[in-house]
C-alpha cells in the first residue's frame, strides 16, 4: 500500500507526499491519452500500446477503454500480470526461448500472441502447446535495423512463416517490425527518411509473404517518435507506442517535432523534498541514482526550484540542486521540488505507485503492478 | 512469490531459472560476511553494515547474526521494513525533515536512531517526538568533504549537540562522519592519505564535543572501500561498510588494494539467456537498461560467454553480448550467462529476490523487502 494512501482528495496533498514519490499530471495524462487514440483513428490503424513504458494494468485497462484492441508486453512478466488482470489482446514483443519461460506462456489463460524469429523456438513452442493442449497465435519478427531481434531476411520470413503455419498447435498470424534504433533520430524529416527507407524491408516481407499464401493479417510496429510517420506509410496494421503517455525529456525535448510542436505533453515526474541545504553552491534532495533512471542523462528539476537549477547525482538517495548564480533564491529545508525524468520506462520501473495529481491534489493512485516483471 | 520457487534444491536448478535472475553466490557471500565481522572484532570496533547495498531484512538478520550491533539505513523506509522484521540497533543515516515523514519515523516500534544537521529539523523532531510521547536517539552529522548532509564546522556540530541534549525528547548519541566521496578513490595509497586527512574533521569535532561536556558515544562512518583505513584512524567506534557482501565491478576491479587483493569477493550476478542470435557480431540477451544500474559502466558476462565477449545495451529488455573475434565461440538461443554489475546497490534495487545459489542448486530464495522503499 502507498505510504501516501492517507493524501488521497486532500485539499494540498501533493505538497505533502512522502518522497521520492512517481508523480502523474492526470489532465494530461488524459490528453496524450487520447491524443493518440484520435491520431490512429484517423489514419485508421489499431492501437496496441506498449506496456514496457508503464507496467501497470491500470494504465492498460485506460488505453483498452480509449479504444487500443490489446496491449504490448516486453516480457513475459508484464503479459502475466495484465493478463491475470484480465486486459485482452496481449502480444509478448519478445522472444520467449528459454523451456520454464515458454511452459510460463502456454499455461497462461488469456488472450495472449507471441513473436517468434527462430525454427528451433517455433518447434519448442509448438511442442509446449501440444503438451498443454492449447494453440498459440505467433507473429513472425522482422528486423528492420535494430539488429536486436528478428529474421534477417524475407526469405526467412517465409520459411519461418511457413513453419508456423504448418504447425498444429501454432497460428500464424502475421509480423513484427520495429525500428527502436529510429524513434530517437532528432530531427524529424531525417527521422522520417529513414523510417522511410527501412520500410521498403517490410514491404518486401510483406510481399514475399503474400507470394508465399502467407499474407499478415496483423502488421504491428512503431513507437512514439515515428508514430506520425509509421501512419503514413501503409504498411502496419497497428501501432505500439507507449512514452506517449509520459514523454520523458529524451522524447519531448531531445527530438524535433512538425511545426516545433510536440504531439504528447509531459506528464511524469519525480517529487522530492529538500533534505539539506547547509552549502551554499546546492541544495540536497532525497532522490538519487535509486530514483531516476540515468542511461539517457539527468533530470530537470522543472517545479519548485529556482531557475537555473541544475541537478547533480550525490549517491543512491540524494542529488544536488546546483544554483545557476549566487543572486538565485535559496530553497530551504522541506521545500518540494519536481523533476522531469529522462528516460520513463526504467524510470518507472523503480517505484510502485503512480500518485496521480490535479492541481494541488492527488486524485488517484494506481499501482505499477508488473514492476520489475 | 519468486517465479524460480519450483526450482529451490532441484539439481542443475541454477541453469533453469526463469532470467533475468538476481543470483548470490552464497558462499562467497558467507565469507564476505565473516571476513567483514572478523576485521572489525580484530579492530575493536563495532558494525552497523549499511541496508542500502541488500534492502533485505533476511540479509540483516545475517548481519546482526554474525555479530553486528545494528544495521544503517539510507532510508526512512527501509528502517520501517527492518524495523517490522525486529532488525534491533537501526540507524537512518539520512535527515528526515517533511513533517510526513518525521510523522513516520516517530510512529516507528523500534529500536531506532536518525541523523541530523538542521536547527530547525531538531524542533521539528523534539515536537513530533513530544505529541507522540517517544524519546528518539539522534546523532549529529558532520560533512567530511562530501559536500552532501551534515553540519560545516566543530562549532556547529556543538551547536546542534547541545540543542540536541537540551530537548528532554532527543537523547543525544554521538556524531556520523561519513566520506562516500572518498570510497572509490583507486589507489589505496592515495585513498588512506585523503581519508587521514578527512579524519581530522572528525578529531577537531570529537575535542570540541568533549570540551563542551558532550563527548560522542558514538562515532559512525566509513565504508567497504576505507574500512581496512577506517578501522586504523582510532576515531570511529563503529563502521557501516554495505558493498562488501557483493562486491562490485567498481569496488573490486575498479580499486587497488593492499598487496593486490581485494578483501572481499564477487558473490553478486544477474543469470540472462540467450534470445536471439540471428546476427554474426552478437548474440542479445534478455537483461537490459530494467536489469542493471547504468550509472557506473556496463555489466561484464563472467560465465557462460566466450571469452573476450562484452556486454552492450540495447534498450530495457536487451543487451548484445558482442564477439572480441569472429573465432570465438557462438552462443545458442536458450544459453545462460551471468553477470558481474558495475554497481550493486541501484541494481540490487531493481530486483524483489537474491536467488541464492551453490554450485548448481538454488539453495535459498530471499526476498527484497524494501526494495524501492
Amino acid at each position: 500500500m502507498s505510504a501516501n494512501l492517507a493524501f488521497l482528495g486532500v485539499p494540498g496533498g501533493r505538497w505533502r507526499l512522502n518522497t521520492p514519490s512517481l508523480l502523474v499530471d492526470i489532465d494530461a495524462f488524459e490528453r496524450n491519452l487520447a491524443a493518440m487514440a484520435a491520431q490512429a483513428r484517423k489514419s485508421g490503424l489499431s492501437l496496441r500500446p506498449h506496456a514496457k513504458a508503464h507496467k501497470s494494468s491500470s494504465i492498460a485497462r485506460r488505453q483498452i477503454a480509449a479504444g487500443a484492441i490489446g496491449i504490448s508486453c516486453a516480457t513475459l512478466g508484464e503479459a502475466e500480470i495484465l493478463g491475470a488482470a484480465g486486459i485482452p489482446g496481449l502480444l509478448v514483443t519478445s522472444p520467449v526461448v528459454t523451456p520454464s519461460m515458454i511452459a510460463r506462456l502456454v499455461a497462461m489463460r488469456a488472450d495472449v500472441m507471441v513473436v517468434v524469429e527462430d525454427a528451433g523456438n517455433v518447434d519448442a513452442l509448438a511442442q509446449a502447446c501440444a503438451a498443454a493442449g492449447r494453440r498459440l497465435p505467433v507473429l513472425v519478427e522482422i528486423d528492420v535495423g535494430q539488429n536486436r531481434t528478428g529474421v534477417a531476411s524475407a526469405l526467412q520470413a517465409v520459411s519461418l512463416a511457413r513453419q508456423v503455419a504448418a504447425s498444429a498447435q501454432l497460428e500464424y498470424r502475421g509480423i513484427q517490425a520495429y525500428w527502436g534504433h529510429l524513434q530517437q533520430v532528432p530531427e524529424f524529416t531525417a527521422r522520417r527518411g529513414v523510417v522511410r527507407q527501412q520500410a521498403e524491408i517490410v514491404r518486401s516481407a510483406i510481399a514475399a509473404l503474400r507470394d508465399a499464401g502467407l499474407p499478415p493479417v496483423i502488421v504491428t510496429g512503431g513507437g512514439t517518435g515515428t508514430a506520425l510517420i509509421d501512419a503514413e506509410l501503409g504498411v502496419f496494421t497497428e501501432l505500439q507506442p507507449g512514452s506517449y503517455l509520459f514523454m520523458d525529456s529524451s522524447y519531448r525535448r531531445g527530438l524535433l517535432w512538425p511545426d516545433g510542436v510536440a504531439p504528447f505533453e509531459t506528464s511524469l515526474f519525480v517529487r522530492a523534498n529538500v533534505v539539506s541545504v547547509n552549502r551554499a553552491q546546492h541544495a540536497v534532495i532525497n532522490a538519487g541514482l535509486k530514483s531516476f533512471a540515468t542511461d539517457s542523462g539527468l533530470p530537470l528539476a522543472v517545479r519548485g526550484s529556482p531557475a537555473g537549477t541544475t541537478y547533480r547525482f550525490m549517491g543512491d538517495e540524494h542529488g544536488a540542486l546546483v544554483y545557476g548564480a549566487p543572486t538565485d533564491a535559496r530553497l530551504a529545508i522541506g521545500d518540494g521540488v519536481e523533476c522531469v525524468v529522462s528516460h520513463c520506462d526504467p524510470t518507472v520501473n523503480l517505484y510502485d505507485f503512480f500518485h496521480c495529481v490535479r492541481g494541488d491534489q492527488l486524485v488517484e493512485i494506481w499501482r505499477i503492478d508488473a514492476r520489475g516483471r
